[in-house]
Parts: C-alpha cells; structure tokens; sequence
C-alpha cells in the first residue's frame, strides 16, 4: 500500500499558503503518496488541486454527513457526520502529517497528531506553540519550502 | 467526482458469499464507481479484491486506529480510531449500499443505512428483518445477483 | 461507581412501548443503576422520565452538536455531534442494553451491542431478527415484561 | 436541565494544576453545575475529586471502548470508544470550557472549543497560541485563580 500524508491547514488561506499547499500536493503525488485532507476549501482544495495536476489520489474526510461541501478536486470523498471529530479520523489516517497555515481546526489536528505520538508532524509557516515558560514545545520540524517539508518527514530518507 | 458504492459484509464468510463479493467489486470497478468498504477480511477483502481485478480504487474505513488490519488489496486506508463507530462513516460515504452475507456487525451497517434514509441499500442474501408482527419490512431491495445488485441501486439506470 | 445501563428504543413508540420504557426507567432507578439513553423523545423520554421519577441518574447520548433536541428529564445531556456515530457509543457506556421497540435506529443499537459481545442484550417486543435459513439468532434474552427485562440482564442475580 | 462546564488539562499535572483543578471542580459543583471531563487522571481526576466533595455530578467522557481507566470518583463514565476523537465529544457537551495546564492533548480540546466559536473558553496557566507573527491569538480568556475562571465564563454574571 501506498503512503499516507495528511495535509492541514485553514480554508482562509493567504496566497502563500495556497501556493505551497499546492506545490506541497503536487510533490507528494510525484512520489507516489496517497493525499489525505479534509476535503473542503483553502489549503485543502489546493493541496487536492496540487496532487491532482500530478495524477495523484487525494481523500477528503469531510466533517459533514453528505458530500455536498466536498472540494471537486478530490479523487474519493468520505463525509463522516463526525463534525470537528473527524480531525482525529485525518490524523490516524497518516503516516506523516504536514500543517501549513493557522486556524483552530489545524492547530487542533497538529496536537492530536503530537498527542497521538505516531508520526512526523511538519509545520510550514502558521501558529506558535510554546509552553508555560514561554518555550518552543519540542517535537515538531519547521520547514521553510514544500520540498523541506517533504524531506523532515523522514518518510523518504 | 466518480459514484461511490458501500460494499459490506462479514469478515467470515461463506465460498458463495466471496464469489458474490468478489464480482460485485469488480461490476463496480467497470462501471467507474469507488468501491467502500470496512477494509478487512472476508467479504471486505474478496470486493477489493474484486475491483482491484478491474482497476479500480478501493478505500477501506478501518476500526483501528492504525493500519495493520488493513487488507493488502485496499488502496487506501482509512484507519479511524474509532472502532464499530465507523459503520456509520462507511454509510455516510455512500451513494447506495449493497450487504453480502450477515453478521451484527453487518447487520448495524444495514441498519444505519435504512435508518440515513438516503441513499438505496441492496441485499445480497444475508439475514431477514421482521417487525413486531413478522412482517418483512419495507424499503430493502433484494437482489439475487452481483449484476442485479447493481441494478437494484438505481445509480445506473 | 454504580451500574450503567443504556435503555434503546424509537422516538416514534406505542403506548405500550411508552408504558415499558417509563416502568424499566423507574425499575433501573430503584436499584441504583444510571440509566444511559439516546436522550430524544418516545422510548427515550419514557425512560428518562420513569428514572427521574425514581430519583435516578439518566444520561442522553445525543447524534447533535448541541442540546437543543434534549429531552428536559434528563440529568446530563450529552451531545456528541457524531449523528448516529453516537448508537455506538451508547452501546459502549452500558454494562447491559434493553431494547423496547423497534426501528431502524434501534435495531443499529441492537446490532452493535450484540457486535460487541461484551454486554447482554435483552429485548422488550420490537423487532426480529433471523438468520439465511431463517431462523432466530441465538445470543439476545427476550423478556415479556420490564421487570424480567432486569432480570434477563443477570446483573442482579 | 443544569449548566453543563467542561475542565480540561494533562493526566500528568503539576501540584499547582491539581489544586486548582480541584478548586475548580468544587466550585462548579457548589453553584449547580455538571462537570464534564476526560475520566482520567491528573487534572481530570482533581477536578472530578473536587465536584464530589461538594455533592456534584461528575461525567467522564472516555477514549477507551470500556470502563477500566475510568477514574472512581466519577458519577457516570462515558466510554466512547472513539480515541482522542471524544475530545470534541467533551467540548460539544459544555456550555464553557475551562483549561488546567498543558499537554497535547489538552491543546486539541482548547483548539475545539475555539473552533467551534459556541462557548466562552478560559485557560488557566498552560500552554501559549501565538499566530504567525508571534502574536497572542484573541478570544481565550485568562484567569489566574479558579475563582476567577468561573467569572469569565460569564456563565454567572
């Protein structure tokens, strides 16, 4: 079977964002790894947009119980009817995790990812987390390019 | 975006159960449609099986909350973490629903699909369900093929 | 921590079956056990209403995001916003299910408590479910009454 | 049907973290309200420990499939069985959500309750959310005593 990476990030998206979550679905499906998202827009259409452009399969595991939201990129769409528990449903999903951009719903699925322990977490750009003394929490890579962010994965060193 | 059609059943199954199985993922693959289903052995791995035969994509929505389960004939996993809580995401993915078989597990499957109101759902043998009077209740179809299964759902007429 | 056992039944019920879910109610909360339901009306209300009139403890496991569809007897409503993604975790907070009436929310409920295999399941009249050769499937006590109901149970015996 | 106020916080919390989630527990219990929390130890525990002493109703809303991590002093345990994904269970439950302390876990519940816009949500101690430029993010009150949380949830003004 194919890997697995999650791409996260908000639907208001700057056009940076949208650009390397573009960039980020394309090279991703040039390596071969399955794009799972959550299906709707911002970050999410770009990334499915991306992989698409490059003949990859992009899943969109949608909060809603019908598919009526779901991005027309996506290659299958699963609306769960889980709402916001879905997020979780993302994380287990990969075998690495990539957030770019910052909102609540993405900040909630890079700390179910830290918190499930399992697999990289790579930010590029978005929110800060720091911890009761105001210190950068350990465990997470900061890539500055798509490419970088591929590579702190580790899924393909 | 391709139609998208549920296929469940139980993990133990009969040598018919499979063979039926096993054409209806392939019936479904020639026809374009995204095969779901629960993604592990029996009836799950005989309609992978089956559609991968014909080139078509398969996602299993997993109970765990990692891979391991996973049947190697998937295309993509989705492990949710969720346990038997996952029937109900397995439903809300699909256009029509087609059981092959019975089991509990199947069973609540069948039910939450009756119980959505939503979409078709096509009995391929499998278990019988009376009212509180021993009626046969309304509103399942009831194919006695793979070929009159996908008939029965409609999507193709 | 005391007993916990989740009553399951059709918003739209008898008169009978609203009579069955209201004596379980009071009889559950006579003998100390916390009552866990799907927290709406018919079967549900009846049996949240009978427990609070016995001063029990009951809990609504509710499918919405918010409380709005609560039943006003309850203790502690729950609102899971997992739509019917929530029958199985009703099914996971019992140590044993009542089933009184039927419907096809309830039969999911049914079908997932006796997926588990961990709890009895004791049914009140509704529905029947029969096997390929149709036949009764073994494993679920039938009770004619509210009280053999808890006694079907064993959690008193 | 009472006020219903989520605490949230890590099973591994420091001394001042127990106090105050302890605090916190009785004070919501002495002004009626239903503590809902995680069912587990550390700050879920204090908090559950501190409702009690003042005759509260205590949920504990489990990501196990069963009771057996359910704390003792909690009234009722939910065992949802849906893993981390009952972090949005919890914060769907509440009208206000207070936080103790800091994990990842605990982040995922302060990123919902945020994300969901519909309760106030007051941090006490823990972790900081800055945004892309290093900014606090707006919309999380800050409290420094127990006493205080319970204000600026405005729940009783």
């Amino acid at each position: 079977m194919p890997l697995q990476v999650a791409v996260c990030g908000p639907r208001m998206c700057s056009e940076e964002e949208w650009q390397d979550a573009c960039t980020t679905g394309r090279l991703l499906a040039e390596r071969g790894a399955v794009v799972i998202c959550g299906g709707q827009g911002g970050v999410m259409a770009a990334v499915a947009g991306g992989a698409r452009s490059a003949g990859g399969i992009v899943v969109g595991v949608l909060p809603a119980a019908d598919r009526s939201s779901a991005d027309p990129a996506l290659t299958v769409a699963i609306p769960t009817g889980l709402g916001e528990a879905r997020n979780n449903v993302i994380v287990n999903a990969a075998d690495a995790v990539i957030v770019i951009g910052g909102s609540w719903g993405t900040l909630s699925e890079l700390a179910l990812a830290m918190r499930s322990g399992r697999v990289p977490v790579v930010q590029l750009g978005g929110w800060h987390v720091l911890d009761e003394q105001g210190r950068p929490l350990s465990g997470i890579c900061h890539a500055s390019t798509p490419r970088q962010a591929l590579e702190l994965t580790g899924l393909w060193s």
